[in-house]
């Protein structure tokens, strides 16, 4: 928008360019939609950016984003605790979650590996999830990260730091498309990948 | 998101979904990339919500959307007031104005006719347009809506109006791609199209 557009409008417009998928064209109609909203709903908007800001941290033990201190599946007695599906993030336990066939527990990496970028080990949940292990009464881990060049070196480096601590380590079945990524595999893929998991 | 997601991320994404071409995964990741901005840049977003709701409204005189009671194209003394530009939205202002070749004014209609969906004369901004011709000092309309059914339909009818009052009504030229989008219209293509205007 240029400078005879209302500044707040172009204000508004470039918020939702900084978006990632939104252009600056779409971020103008979405101005102006917003424009089009009632007051209302427009401030309950405002308020859900803002609670989910403030509300929303990581839980004490999987890491997973979640408004409690230990996440509703941290704290559900029929999850069974002694094993671990690691992943990149919380959409990717979303994805697990729609399978309804993993019975587990997750611990959420938010990030890969990835030293050209500066993604080092200490940038990542690691520590947290030694610190799941060492505490006891975990058997496997599963390495559920993408399989992509950083998904697998990250997969790699974890099982390195883990075997020596008497833990199984598995991997996804490669049922997922190579260079592909999770949170778009399909239900019945996913199950596959997940019930042909290989020892690494 | 299921409801193992932070209810606020729910919210939040149900929120980013209610805005036009957002489909539910891409307002789960909008709402997921909140989640890494730090928190001032959210307050920022949610306060620009708020901002262009309550400090833009319509120029008292072309209806165009601006944070001023008079807009900066209608108080600029160099833009000619004699010729109007009658156009469906404030996108289609920008549009025009990014040809740099328009001196006139603009009256914003706020829509085009269309009886099916309930959009009828008084729903439009046609009232403030008769006024501010009957103050007199205006040669020449330019109807520059869409070259769709509803916007030729609009032009049609407004040019109605117009002609007893002695105004020259002219139509943006078919240099447009009829059905096409006044929006998408490069900057060339829209200034043939207004020097190619041909009187109503």
């Amino acid at each position: 928008m240029a400078d005879h557009s209302a500044l707040p409008l172009v204000v508004l417009a470039e918020r939702f360019a900084s978006l990632p998928g939104i252009g600056m064209k779409s971020a103008q109609r979405l101005a102006y939609y917003v424009m089009s909203m009632d007051e209302e709903s427009v401030e309950d908007f405002a308020q859900a950016l803002i609670d989910a800001k403030k509300n929303v941290h990581s839980c004490k033990c999987c890491q997973n984003l979640t408004e409690r201190e230990l996440c509703p599946i941290c704290s559900d007695d029929e999850r069974d605790k002694s094993i671990i599906c690691v992943v990149e993030s919380p959409k990717d336990v979303t994805a697990f979650e729609r399978t309804r066939e993993y019975g587990g527990v997750y611990h959420v990496l938010h990030g890969l590996l990835s030293p050209m970028d500066g993604i080092t080990p200490d940038r990542l949940r690691i520590r947290e999830l030694l610190g799941r292990i060492s505490a006891g009464g975990v058997e496997e881990v599963i390495m559920a990260t993408n399989p992509t060049v950083e998904g697998d070196a990250t997969a790699m480096y974890i099982a390195g730091l883990l075997k020596p601590m008497g833990i199984t380590v598995t991997r996804l079945a490669f049922g997922l498309p190579v260079g592909g990524i999770l949170e778009y595999a399909d239900e019945i893929t996913l199950f596959k990948a997940l019930e042909n998991r290989n020892t690494m």
